[in-house]
């Protein structure tokens, strides 16, 4: 059992119809539905518009792996929540940040870069496989493609990814890692492009599978409740 | 030329009558003296009592590397200062991160990890190199011995360093990651483990090397104002 | 259920009768006891005197990961058995290579290295996790002690190591990189130091943990009869 | 003063008309010709057909870079010839290896795989640079256009490369990671795709910066003359 709490901050879908419409119990219940195919998972959602956005320290220690979709307001994630949600990725906490999360306060404390991208809207992608004995890329094609999707575009200012699962193709022209992992402490991070308010990317059966592979490879091998920096004593009597 | 500031919070040395015996003109000073053996170097000091911590803008913008000691004023340098550092390092400027200086604010924030590690006082340490073909390895023997020094050990914290160029063998019974690379945006980061305010790393050749070497190493290739995350046009007609 | 073929040369055992009396059923029966504790695996080994090393194709489509003991004899096995065992790490099969094994025709072919590294008989090691939460660390202390050991010492003639997972500390006063992860195609390979035939490290605990940790996580995720390099077709209408 | 081999096999000039008619002094001769514009360089050529494809102890000792062109003829690279040059590599000789030498018995043993991938004729490539602050991209721009190349697509099964510096984008809807670093021994080896024999990718200005850029960056840091695997006495009076 895998226990997953997808964050979304719930904006798009109350201002925009369309966005209401495809996702009738949010972006968050979208990425919910999907992880829910798979009894593995157990799944729960919270969303900036409850009190301390949802991510309590009992809910964030209840929480193996946790989803994160942001966009309009990453910056009305108090400091205290990203500090939190920081302390327990350290801890062995699991993180999968979806599409714009590359913004989020939270993805680049992680990084330690900016995270920036150059991008546009309307493109047709195509998703490789660039790692196929990769976790995350069970059971997937070696290419897989996404109607309509945003654009993001190289150069990606992140750490050079420790594993690179995914590129991106885009019929306008680009290109974009798209699927990369990072380990942070005891803690797992998975960056996955496809995902904007306005796509389909969500309802892509391969993007689905990626959700699932992604939660199962981020939850965690340890966890623990502290990381700390102690005075040990001297492992051997002093010589020489 | 390459510009280098040293940076030292400076408080040991006036508290420790021993620091400042050993180091007349502070650690910064002792290690803007190694650095000034060379004549590629140009080197002035910064330290955390100075107006904006002697880090202004203008004085970043005329830094390639900043060397960086700290220890027990981590939480005296003001965010605006470590925004502002981690600014530079973004858009190229190169770091040389020294001993305790593995907790200041700016390298946590590069790493996006704790940095914490185990530790204690009084050991002898002997520095191996493990990437002999690395630059910042150039002209060290392969392993070279630390008289007195505190010992740090594992797990260190970190991120897997990109290259691992030494590694710390302790009298005491320890080891640990001495000399790790990174790359943050445009910058290079080096940390280098040897420098205890009361050990005399600081005047063993080989570590005089180091510094010069690592000096070198993390120089900018390439230097920019700003890096955005700009809307761009599509490069393609679409297409399909 | 994870089928492991322990492969051993098979010589010092006869050749010297304190290794064959401290493993009297090789070093390969020794290493196939301890992973036989555990329920999951299914154990079978193989030497060097048996035709093709007893490593045939049929036996190699039924291994999962092939444990690799060599010293005396690297040069011994055929050059076909060597590419046959590439091959099939290509294809997807695990290998954890022990201690002299750094040496082998294998694991130098599949590393593209020397494998080099400096050595001397008779040292006491302790061995540090630096990475906790990695899946071959699972349920290990924060260092282990081997009383008995050979020594190696860096530089170790490897690529920088995918993961590294463990560290030596040695009395007699050197470090090594003992725990290194590595990907070649669909195969994951662990080296792991500890092992000289006339040590005891085969016989503690954490040793005999790391077995079974690096037999779990070298196993295959992905397993396929062959890599090629195909002719495809263009995924788009070719444009612009 | 950087000494550079260019190394060709010099078979489709012989063969194909228009591939002679665009390089009449070789493959070899146009990728001498782009970097001899830097007085930096000293470039000799050598080819297949000459008595140990040219590639003597002597001129191996007196190259500082190898450059490597090959297709159809890597099945005629005698091995001693290929263990000649992995040795160099190993030692701290540097390799540019471009294109279809993805192929070569060389790039094949330093990397430790197949280097297989999927690929088909008549492309037009855009090359992005991920890595902006990398040496070898210095001075490019953010991308750059090659009207006619062939297409390389993932997965491109090398190890995962330490630094990634550029990705391709083809119009037939395809990515490949296109400019790859690895390190083996004390030698840097550089992978580029652009490169085939009948298009005209080796006269784009930007691919001929690469050239000039790669050279640079795997020019050897160390160069030695052996890797051995030495018998070391104590380092300490055995302890404890």
């Amino acid at each position: 059992m895998i226990r997953v709490t997808v964050w979304n901050e719930y904006i798009h879908e109350k201002e925009m119809p369309e966005v209401a419409a495809a996702h009738p119990n949010g972006l968050h219940g979208t990425i919910a539905a999907a992880l829910g195919e798979d009894a593995e998972f157990v799944v729960r959602t919270a969303t900036l518009d409850a009190p301390e956005c949802g991510l309590t320290e009992e809910v964030l220690q209840q929480t193996d792996v946790l989803f994160w979709w942001g966009h309009a307001g990453h910056h009305l994630v108090p400091d205290e929540v990203v500090e939190r949600v920081y302390n327990h990725v350290q801890c062995g906490m699991g993180m999968v940040v979806v599409h714009s999360g590359h913004h989020s306060k939270i993805f680049r404390k992680l990084c330690g870069t900016t995270c920036n991208l150059s991008w546009h809207d309307d493109s047709r992608e195509r998703v490789f496989v660039t790692n196929p004995a990769h976790p995350i890329a069970k059971g997937l094609p070696a290419h897989f493609e996404i109607p309509h999707e945003e654009c993001y575009c190289e150069p990606f200012w992140i750490p050079e990814p420790e594993e690179l699962v995914f590129l991106a193709w885009y019929n306008t022209g680009e290109v974009f890692r798209a699927g990369c992992c990072f380990h942070r402490g005891n803690g797992r991070i998975f960056y996955f492009q496809p995902g904007h308010e306005t796509g389909n990317s969500f309802f892509v059966p391969e993007v689905q599978q990626v959700y699932r592979n992604a939660a199962r490879w981020a939850a965690p091998v340890l966890r623990v409740s502290e990381i700390d920096c102690p005075h040990i004593p001297e492992l051997e009597k002093v010589t020489g």
